[in-house]
């Protein structure tokens, strides 16, 4: 069960049973558009704050995720949720309603991830038949979060991402699928000492590294054992400094590489930079694109490696680097 | 395995192995002084900010435990942490010396048992034979956080709480012990509509009850069939709130009740209002004051309940109330 230094191999696979996607009207206006399962007319969702908004997607993207399963919250053991807000409230406000027992989580746009992990672990060592796994951002509480007033219209660098507004949620459970989460391997910090948290990629880059490399190591595979390693939103800097420290391992993922935060948005035409980015990022682009190409068999097996940039404007300020996290989840279409 | 509708009961029970705990000025100067592992001088341990003081005293506290078993970094498989402030920043830049796999975790102060919970269900798995659990807080990161700059020199209300300096780290894994984790409830969101962040005993009581009656209900068991219920921070405004709500529930817990808050400083010399509160407040307390009654036998067997008031500055200010989390954890002299 245990796998190499950093995974675990299940013995008895839990499933992806169903998804939820939720997103605003950027997101559906860009290549995934008629793959989300909602699409906001507007970015408040009927509410009065982008927080607001946060939690009222990722509840319903738990709603959309139980509804298409025929799952109440009452038959769902423990939730895994998380946002990129101080103190997690999207997840905490948003949650509240469902009544489902709750781990609170936090990595950054690897929570997803993170969350996915964790409930699989639960599902396979029996402590319940169903979790649900939940992760949303927002652009404008991310904006607020991180950076400036998005009234100041202030300009952004080239490497800057754009926060996707969105959320995921996943239920996770015995019942059968043609989704199964065969493994997964946990991230550790990395850190290059770059302080750039307007580079994201490039902060993340290092940690997508390590995670990947370990994983090939864990499980005896090569790069090509998966047909597609997925990172959540390194983006254009991002990727290119992979596949350099990649090949530097004597490794290379170049054929088989795919960026949540490069499909998502069209970068020309939607002026998105390097990239979306979220723990919203990864989440509905699994989701919407992702699940449906396993679920199919068009790929039989990936490598899902949603990334993480830890910062707050507190450690910014304080002149901290931005180290990175990645965590890896094996899919496997079955 | 599974209790109930939020309880899991190990078949195997992980152990408690060893514990750290580290705190500051005033805590090393309240009634349980002489327990901590490390007192400091001040509450900068040889760092330039509060933030990065606070990493310290995870590392530490990690490191502390590590050493009392003998245990180097290598050997922890994953560690489960995390700390009060925005994007969990205390914990990533603590965490990062250690280069252990990591899953950062988010539920205020009920933190301590989330991680507990969640490291304790991974040993129990089989996914490691030793994990870390660890969580902090800080006077001086945690009032910047979440209320005025200290210079301010604020008047607080007699309900308000004061947030401890500590961190408490706990290595738990397969190697026997004298303390073992029997079993978990995990929390749901609870909220009574509280709106005053000043009052988080208030804010947390109904979620401590919650989780309470439900641990009781899910292992069948009685009030007296727990030496002590400890809860971790409700204070005095919150410890009388509970009494009443658990009274209202047919129970009584009045005769085997402590607060971790209400034990750590001295309330009347210390002039801490309500008592102590924050990650490191049940943690600490655990760590120095509880666990050495559990492996003595002293206590048999306890239910520790960390609550967590789920807000931050900016859901305060979008006139959120402030929700309540809390995590009970069943420990046993073995």
């Amino acid at each position: 069960m245990i796998k190499g230094s950093q995974s675990i191999q299940f013995d008895k696979s839990p499933f992806l049973i169903s998804s939820g996607s939720i997103v605003g009207k950027k997101e559906g206006e860009g290549p995934l558009g008629n793959l989300f399962d909602v699409v906001g007319e507007d970015d408040l969702f009927g509410e009065k704050t982008w927080e607001a908004a946060e939690s009222t997607m990722q509840k319903e993207a738990c709603l959309l995720a139980l509804g298409k399963a025929h799952v109440t919250p009452e038959e769902v053991r423990y939730i895994y949720g998380g946002d990129l807000l101080r103190q997690g409230i999207a997840t905490s406000m948003g949650m509240e309603a469902l009544q489902i027992p709750m781990f609170g989580l936090y990595g950054a746009c690897s929570t997803s991830g993170e969350a996915l992990a964790l409930s699989s672990m639960a599902v396979a060592a029996g402590y319940g038949d169903l979790m649900l796994a939940v992760t949303s951002s927002h652009f404008g509480s991310a904006e607020k979060e991180f950076r400036f007033p998005l009234g100041y219209a202030t300009q952004r660098p080239l490497s800057a991402h754009w926060t996707v507004t969105g959320s995921g949620a996943f239920l996770v459970g015995t019942r059968k699928s043609h989704v199964r989460i065969s493994g997964v391997t946990v991230g550790k910090i990395v850190d290059y000492g770059l302080k750039d948290s307007q580079n994201m990629g490039a902060c993340m880059a290092p940690a997508a590294c390590d995670t990947i490399i370990q994983n090939l190591e864990d499980f005896e595979r090569k790069e090509s054992d998966y047909d597609r390693i997925i990172t959540g939103d390194l983006g254009y800097v991002g990727q290119s400094i992979l596949f350099d420290l990649i090949r530097k391992k004597g490794k290379d993922i170049k054929p088989n590489h795919m960026d949540c935060g490069m499909v998502i948005f069209d970068q020309k035409k939607q002026d998105t930079h390097a990239g979306g980015s979220g723990c919203g990022c990864a989440a509905t682009t699994l989701a919407s694109y992702i699940l449906p190409k396993l679920e199919k068999g068009e790929w039989k097996r990936i490598l899902f490696v949603p990334t993480g940039a830890l910062m707050s404007t507190v450690s910014f300020n304080e002149g901290e680097s931005v180290p990175g996290i990645a965590h890896g989840i094996v899919l496997e279409h079955c």
